[in-house]
């Protein structure tokens, strides 16, 4: 069998890059794989794992003749990183990304394209709270969903391909436009972040009587402050670039708040029971 | 060895009460120990599971010569649930309790004490997601806090042997002013619990371009969701006798999501650097 991709090159061979690179190997869909890093650890570590044919910091060496670019980098770093590759790819080269924002990946890719190039910008929409190519699993997407966002400069031809390499993961692959997912993707993903995030500061510091309030608190207040560990580099390139769909789905996180406020502080337990029931709905069927 | 109780009613025979019964059994600290329950059903489990010497739904029975009467019922049940038992109780019984508010259960208790009984009120910080006699675990208060917040109606005997009790059950047990556990609850315990239900609520009909944003979720919005299951008949109560330091509390996380929307909005990387770190530094250090 002809592998899909000739050679693919991994930008960022983390927890999603390095992962990809292990499922794509096993499914045998590409020929050569090589991985741009910034670290020589991890790259070794990448290497020693079998991920990689070639492991360099190099950008035109990594891009040597690529069919393929994954770009697994912080959001605000794809756009140079691309560019200190393109020249150096297969002209009909195919650029595709794994970011949790489309609209920013999109706009700010397009114009880096050679002529003959296709960009099909996708977010697996998976992770673990580990991180770098010591974490990679090569079923980390198995059954877990994949959102593709065709754009201008995507061809048939190239959506094709970037979802055959998803579905040869095990990931259930959904395709999207860039504006719905990033609207989505706001109140899923970026919302639960910021309201755990928000609940850990409020209390970081919070004492009562000299005691610190935190220290009385259960698994409850782990669980729903467990996010707030979270990396800040990957978190602030998503909260520049996804500003507009954030701000309005923080807005309906804080009329749903106040409304709970209002109803413990009037003691209209009929109307409280049913919010509280809608939200309890809700949890059940996330399972 | 003489029993620190000779006999101990448990009312609430679920999954605190039982833990309770059996850790205290366990201990060789109690004579005999009898269960009030609202269901055969579960006071046949717990009988089964050998919690009880006596079992039954008839307060007078339960109550019957007990010399320690340990209310494990909804707060809004204690009251009615003592009244009907404290003439059936040994003179000089003491009543403690284990709910999650504490000046409401000390304003509605002591009223309706003997002239011969003491008051100890007290707060195990446990918990499971799973409920009644069923669930019930010796060990389930091992390693965890037990808030004992004495008052008016509790002698310095009493508050000794509220304290032998959870100590011989391996909690680590904290004295405090009732004002005092009820504001710092109503920040490490009571405020996750309404935001994961507002965030649960929030979402639950969220839809974009005819999507359920919910359903693209992943781990994280599992983990800051998990609270939002919980039982109404528990909180219920808890947003009715807590509500003004609850209300205190809401306004703390309002005002701190708030700056996380202003600073998102404005794109103050630094500031909200600062504040999200905030965050990261309290969620490392619950571990």
């Amino acid at each position: 069998m002809t592998p899909l991709f000739r050679r693919m090159t991994i930008c960022g061979v983390g927890l999603i890059g390095g992962s990809l690179a292990l499922a794509a190997r096993r499914a045998g869909i590409v020929g050569r794989v090589a991985g741009l890093g910034r670290t020589q650890a991890n790259l070794e570590v990448a290497a020693r794992r079998g991920m990689l044919d070639i492991a360099t910091r190099d950008p035109a060496e990594a891009a040597d003749g690529a069919d393929l670019v994954v770009l697994a980098v912080p959001i605000l770093s794809m756009r140079d990183t691309l560019e200190k590759m393109t020249a150096h790819l297969a002209p009909d080269a195919i650029i595709t990304d794994v970011g949790s924002v489309k609209q920013w990946v999109v706009r700010e890719l397009e114009p880096v394209l050679a002529p003959g190039m296709a960009l099909v910008a996708a977010h697996p929409v998976a992770g673990k709270e580990t991180t770098g190519a010591a974490a990679a699993d090569a079923d980390l997407f198995q059954g877990r969903r994949v959102i593709i966002t065709p754009s201008a400069r995507s061809t048939p031809d190239a959506i094709g391909k970037i979802e055959a390499l998803w579905n040869a993961t095990g990931a259930r692959v959904v395709r999207m436009d860039p504006a719905l997912h990033d609207a989505i993707l706001a109140r899923a993903s970026h919302l639960p972040q910021v309201a755990a995030s928000a609940l850990a500061a409020a209390l970081a510091d919070e004492r009562v009587g000299g005691m610190l309030a935190a220290e009385f608190g259960a698994s409850g207040l782990r669980d729903t402050t467990r996010l707030a560990a979270s990396s800040w580099e990957m978190w602030r390139d998503i909260f520049i670039t996804n500003r507009a769909a954030l701000v309005e789905a923080l807005k309906l996180y804080g009329s749903t708040l106040a409304e709970f406020q209002a109803l413990i502080e009037s003691g209209d337990m009929t109307a409280l029971e049913a919010l509280f029931d809608r939200g309890r709905a809700m949890r059940e069927r996330l399972k």
